[in-house]
């Protein structure tokens, strides 16, 4: 007798999206979540865009970001639905700014790439910058506005996500999970049905492992995969205007300040979100020279960000891998290497490794897995990232 | 039948100090204190240093400050003796730094400055100042090392206050005043004997008001000394040190960065405490301004800030006053004028308008009070700051 038909290891979007999915094709749904606010689902700007510095010639990633972007909104509108809950989609796009030659220089090179691939792009002088965004720096040299990227509320995503697995039946264990094998986990209870401390133990007809970064710590999920995956640290600040202001973006603002990559995400409730370090690091201390470049660089571009309340400042660790793609698909059992072919055990089954794409990615993984657990295929844009490609 | 000898309104160290010393005088004694964490007593460096630039010049306030940082040591080893508290009292001293040859001349004017009234001061060039503080920024050009001044950590300090009155017999009452008079108070409850929420009136041979800038806000309390204090916001930061990294001062570090005074105060238990900032405002709110203006100032002078955790970002709001002196004595009844001449009506006395000084003056305002309440005479240092200049 199992305990359910899947059992889902990790509670951020990966998890809870995969949960919810499975739930409403038929299936029974445990999910393991430590219950804790280590999650790199709540640190993010979500700040959805499939092209990126880092995608430029990462083909199968940029085909990823771009089947992933087109399923979106339409997951997002029956996630609102199935919820009940806003996950403050906006869809004004992201305006791409540049200060000097050089960028502008990238900027023409970001056009043209997103051109060559069927995205919009709209390349706009200082003046045009200024009127879409009357905010942005008088050093403003021009932009490109990306309309067709998009930004969601990741707090409120991931909150509607547990409202909509729990509605279809996912119950909720709260726990870590230790380690895995086709068809059981093994946990140690943080509270709930088992005593809190406890090691227990749960089986089923599948076992999803959708633990971020911390798929690397839990035994039995095969070595290969487990020392491709490492933590990327991301310090991120959430700033909030006073009463008084004027919200002072609408739109997404990119800019390379400095030959650093800052972004500036709205939310229509006066939340501003500016991200993101990258460091090399699994740590989630705040360092004062991460807040610090993070504000000079947001003021750089719109310089009234100063008279903005600083609301919090956290860290997360990102999933990082060995080649900056998600890990997606059945594996063989516990201490051998993954397949090398796409087939493995379909009792154990890796959607880990998301880095820093996993609110736009967790759409299209939560598809690809249920279709995984119902006998069905993933779409043809996760072939390139089976476990097997991991030796 | 009063309800008891002292009634004293404000729980910062002010209020709190003077209600200690007030109980060790046999006096009966009731504090009223709101109870939240809106005091300028938590949110202060705890920098005890009696010249600043702001009291150039300012001949009465520079006698002042020397009367309190003569009387702070035994008064603090009183303390930390009663509460059996350690206050983190350190007297390494104030380096002052500079970059340039303006800053340097200025650190001449305030050496010659220290010097003719007393007070040690040791001009320092580059090697000096880097040998004393390795961890300076190379662009320091040199600097003074003030021996006698300073520093508590004022939470701890604070804290240690409310422990000796507890000790000494003193009863803490959580309400918020709403207006004195003469051997009166009236306040809303928060919590405790009487109902939250609910008004309360207690009597007493003599009610002290020392409730920061808060004192304006208080009925009864005589108009010009209302329209005299003034919130100025402060922001300011709590740095604490990676269990990786060796402290990375020992001393007060003072700095003069891009027109603004910019100090780091260092603590035993490793926080390091930057301040501050000064803001004509009656907010408390965090802004990504001032908060990046910190780090960058004190990243400026200790580039090694950059990798200490930012664990706080607070704003207070001292008690400025018109003439940046305190305030101190006894005053005609409510609505009247503040008496002309010294003697007011011991019934009604106040102890505010502290501004930046307030831990430091915090030891003899209670002693001045103390004498007041005993039929003594306050320190001569105090005849300038009677009720009575503010007309």
């Amino acid at each position: 007798m199992m305990d359910a038909d899947v059992i889902i290891v990790g509670g951020g979007v990966i998890g809870t999206a995969i949960a919810w999915r499975a739930a409403l094709a038929g299936r029974t749904v445990t999910l393991i979540d430590p219950g804790t606010d280590d999650k790199a689902s709540l640190v993010a700007a979500g700040m959805l865009g499939p092209v990126s510095e880092s995608v430029f010639g990462e083909q199968d990633l940029l085909a990823l970001n771009l089947h992933a972007i087109d399923r979106f909104p339409a997951f997002n509108a029956e996630l609102e639905a199935a919820s009940g809950q806003s996950t403050g989609l906006r869809t004004e796009g992201t305006l791409a700014v540049a200060y000097d030659s050089g960028d502008l220089a990238a900027l023409d090179r970001l056009t043209e790439f997103r051109h060559s691939i069927g995205l919009t792009a709209e390349r706009l002088d200082a003046r045009a910058c200024r009127k879409l965004e009357p905010f942005l720096a008088p050093s403003t040299r021009g932009g490109v506005l990306a309309t067709g990227d998009l930004s969601v509320d990741n707090r409120r995503y991931l909150a509607a996500l547990r409202t909509a697995a729990a509605a279809a039946g996912v119950r909720t264990v709260v726990g870590q999970a230790t380690d895995v094998a086709p068809g059981l986990v093994r946990f140690r209870a943080g509270s709930g049905d088992v005593a809190a401390g406890e090691r227990a133990e749960l089986s089923a007809a599948h076992v999803v492992v959708a633990a971020g970064w911390g798929t690397a710590r839990i035994e039995g999920v095969p070595d290969p995969i487990r020392k491709a995956i490492r933590p990327v640290k991301g310090q991120i600040l959430r700033l909030r205007h006073p009463g008084s202001l004027p919200h002072i973006i609408s739109h997404t603002v990119r800019a390379i300040v400095q030959g650093r990559d800052i972004y500036l995400v709205p939310r229509a409730d006066g939340e501003l979100v500016v991200g993101a370090t990258q460091e090399e690091r699994d740590d989630r201390d705040i360092t004062a020279g991460a807040v610090h470049d993070l504000l000079r660089d947001a003021m750089t571009a719109v310089p009234a960000v100063s008279e903005l309340i600083l609301a919090e400042a956290s860290a997360g660790r990102r999933p990082g891998t060995s080649d900056n793609g998600p890990i997606l698909g059945p594996v063989t059992a516990a201490g051998a290497a993954a397949s090398a072919g796409p087939i493995g055990d379909p009792r154990l089954i890796i959607a880990a490794g998301h880095f820093r794409n996993g609110i736009l990615l967790s759409a299209v993984t939560a598809d690809a897995v249920a279709a995984l657990l119902t006998g069905g295929e993933p779409h043809q844009a996760w072939t390139p990232f089976n476990p097997g490609r991991l030796t």
